[in-house]
Order: C-alpha cells, then structure tokens, then sequence
C-alpha cells in the first residue's frame, strides 16, 4: 500500500474516535496532503483541451502505465505550495492568509489527494468523498469550535425516527444551525440537497437551519477529445431554490462561471468561492441583516 | 449481437419515433420480452438464500462462463408463461387477466429482459432502466391513451425555464395530471422523487399532479453469503411523505412488504402491486373522493 493510501486510511480511522474539530485530525489531513502532494509533483501534468472559458485545465500522468488523474484547475493548482504550507505551518493556519490565496492553497491541498487517489486507486470515487466530507467537516468544526452531528431526531407524533442526514451543527438558541452537505460534485443528484433542507424547514421551521452546500467542482474530462467540460444546470438550480427551499449558500473550491451568476438574480442563490467562508462564518450563524 | 440485444435496440429505436403508446411499440414489447424469456428459459435458475421473509429468490446462471443475474422472486417468475402469453395473446391482452396472474407475467415479462440482459452485458444498468421505462410508459400512455410530455415549462416571470421531468400525463383540465417516476430500485436516490413532486406542486397547484411511483424491486444479492436482502428505508418515506410532498401511489412488480405497511399509518403512502394499476386508472385521474 502506497503511504498516502496508509496516511488515508489512518484518517478514517481518527475521525471515527476523535473529535472532527480536534488538531489531531487537522494534523492529520496535512500530513496526508502533504504527502499527496509530494506524490503529484512527481508526475507529469498535461495540459488538455479546456472548453470551459477563462479556465486551463490539466491531468496527472503516470509514464508507466499512462493512468491519468480528475480534471485539475492549473491556475489554482500548486502542490509544491501546499506541501510546503503544510509541512511548515498548518491547516489552522489557513484562515491566515488572504482570501486568494487561501483558495488556492485549499484546492491545491483537496486536489492532490483526489488526484494522486484516482492514480492509485482505479475507479475509487469513495475514497475521495471521504476525504473531502473530513477535511470540509474539520474546518467547520475548527471553525465554530464545535462537532456536527450526522443524524437528527424527527418529531413525530406515533412514532420515533431519526433522520440520517449531511452534517449538522447546532450552535445553540441563539444562532442559526447550519445544515452542510459536502460533494465532490452535483450533477442531477443536487435536488437531494434542497429536498433535505425542505424537510429541516419543515420539521424545525423555515431558515432555522442555514443550508450551506460545498462542491469540489464540477468539472468532467472527455476521452474522445481530451477536453474537459463543466456541467451546470443552473436554470434547475433556481427552480430548486425557487419551490423547494432556500440554500443560504454554495461554496466551490472551484466556482463554475454559471453558478457564480446565479447571485445576482432571483431566486439570489449565492454561489462563491469557498476561502470566502472563512471571512463570513460568523454572518452565516448571526441574526438575519435588517433592510 | 444476441437476438435480446437486436430486438433490445430495435425498441429503443421505435420509442423514439413512434407514440410510446402505439400498437407497434406493444408489438416490439412482447417481442423482446418472449425473445428475453426463450434466453432465460435456457439457462439455470439457481436458488439463494433469501433474507426476506417469505419470499423465496433465485438467480440465472450460464453455466459456459458462471455468470448471473440480479435476483429473480421465484414465486412471481414464470419464463415460459410469459412467453406464451405474448406470443399468443399480447401485451394490451393483460388487462384482461385477474389482478395476481397479471402481476406474475408483468414480473416474468420485466425481469426475463433484465436478468438476460445481465448475463448478455456485464455492468449495463442503463439498458434495463430504459427498458424499464419504456415498459411501463406504454401500459400508461395505452392506458390513457395519451403520450406523456418528458419536459414542463416552469412559469417564471424574467426567463423561460424548462424542467425536465420524468413522464407527465396531462389529461386535460377535469382530470388530475400524472407525474410518473420510474425506477428499477431506489435507494438513498428516492427522495429526488419527492422533490420533483414538489416542484410540480408548488409551480401548478398542491396535488394537481398526482405522483405515481412505478419500481421493479428493491432486492440486493449479496456475494459474501449468496443471499438476497430487500433495502428498505420505511421512515424516510414517511419523512418525504410528511414535510416534502405526497406521492398518491408507489407500484412496485415486486413489493417489499415493510413499504406495504406504510398505507397503513399517517402519512398514509399507498404501496401496491403494479398490476393494481389497471384496476384503479381512472380513480387515479377522476376527482377526489368525497367523504
């Protein structure tokens, strides 16, 4: 087993007897980032046909039997940078920086496990949704001080039944609960995402929670052109927000074009870049803005 | 190409340029399915360890290459009955039959083209959910004797948006309209369904589509112990059924008897056999009962 898969799989293993928001696990995303990272840099990036306007993209090659990585963004992506930030500093240092790079930095950290994952592991999309479920449920966690819960009890008059749910953090009476499913991407299945906000709205009241939805990207690579796509569908997105619920806010690691311009319209879904979230953590628990 | 897979492509071919409700997609029906059974009819049903209760299940194997297929309810599966029936009779001569012969040869019909397809294509999920849907869209369209729309023009006052959707039957204004999802199993998935009913409930009217949900089963063959178990996720129905929206009846070919139990208690879903269909269309689409 190569020492990232190892690094990986001691990750799983801490999360499931330590606090998500405890600096061992954050010590242990970094090492295992940063050991991904060292894995990237040692292969080779090709760049490939980007269709996606404003944006160059590339894969990790391996020579030796010219397995390739997930579509990787070259002008957020530097694994020497994150490897080296990891190795001297640390995760909780992140909030540090300012908001661009902290974006970049984040991608590059995100990037070089899922990359490095997909060499060493053909077909393995669990793995990195593990990894990325961990490392975005840390920097909450880290974040509000607090663990989230994975399940929440339902009130129903006959019988009990515990809802599973993406993580939930209650920060008390005073603040708005978040509600903080993770992806790696979307697709068709993001109805999911609002169909369980409507439920939390409509077993605790309509906002009580805020829905906060983080993507990796949503990019796809094409085989017979070697090109590479994003797929957005932001036209269902707002009939989502429009008759289902309301998220408060969509962070990516990687904001496709699309969905950032989904802000400045109705229904106002509010699509960033996810270093944004450390600027504004305390406005998303904090009372509604008066007009 | 094994003749399953020509007659297979042949009604794919057809559904697109024929009215899903047409004789001639019937015809090409019962022509897959009888050639699908005489296939499945050759091979060997193994039984395995069931871990429903009360219902005993099977696997096809082809003993050349030890391939199987998804499990097969024994109790509802009769290749060769099936096979007599289409080639003598046809597909809109099942209305004609009682409720439970009906249900066995709508099961036998089904599930001979998706177990040979399992051994004629490994890991082909999308050929069975296509068939699948074709199959149950014609019983519906010649039913009703409509074809259904795939796309909903969602009213928006600054765009024009599209929704896809799955089948819409539009009736006409004295009937209720039919919002048709069709599943060959469900899982965590399930809950895109109610969403999408709320969609149409908060765009057209609480309820003015009746949802009907039509799945083949919800059996899974585990490989470690040869057994077949039933995923079932009651509560969370209820759930959806309670704060997303209500589905006006679930049909399944194979029903899991946790989900029949849920018409019992509030949210009161309606879980039956598919054949029941015929009986209950026009109450499907006529007003609602008065008390």
């Amino acid at each position: 087993m190569h020492e990232v898969q190892k690094q990986y799989k001691a990750l799983t293993e801490l999360a499931k007897t330590t606090e998500l928001r405890s600096s061992a696990v954050a010590d242990q995303l970094a090492h295992l980032c940063s050991e991904a990272a060292k894995f990237a840099e040692e292969l080779t990036i090709e760049e490939v046909n980007s269709k996606v306007s404003g944006k160059r993209y590339g894969v990790l090659r391996r020579a030796a039997d010219g397995k390739r990585s997930r579509p990787i963004n070259l002008d957020r992506y530097d694994a020497k940078l994150a490897e080296e930030f990891l190795d001297t500093r640390g995760l909780a240092d992140i909030e540090d920086l300012k908001t661009d790079e902290r974006g970049c930095l984040l991608y590059s950290m995100v990037m070089s496990f899922c990359a490095a994952n997909d060499i060493l592991k053909s077909g393995d999309q669990k793995s990195p949704g593990t990894f990325f479920e961990i490392f975005v449920g840390h920097l909450f966690s880290a974040k509000y001080e607090l663990d989230p819960m994975k399940h929440i009890q339902v009130l129903n008059l006959d019988a009990d039944s515990k809802l599973p749910t993406d993580f939930i953090f209650d920060l008390g009476p005073e603040k708005s609960k978040i509600h903080l499913p993770i992806k790696l991407s979307t697709r068709e299945r993001v109805v999911q995402v609002w169909a369980h906000q409507r439920v939390l709205d409509g077993v605790f009241g309509t906002e009580r929670f805020k829905g906060v939805l983080v993507i990796l990207a949503e990019t796809n690579y094409q085989g017979k052109d070697n090109s590479v796509v994003e797929v957005c569908l932001p036209k269902q997105w707002a009939v989502y927000q429009m008759f289902i619920a309301r998220m408060f806010r969509v962070y990516y690691l990687d904001v496709p074009d699309k969905y950032r311009e989904l802000g400045k319209l109705y229904p106002f879904i509010q699509v960033r870049d996810f270093a944004d979230f450390f600027d504004e953590a305390d406005k998303i628990v904090g009372p509604p803005e008066t007009l």
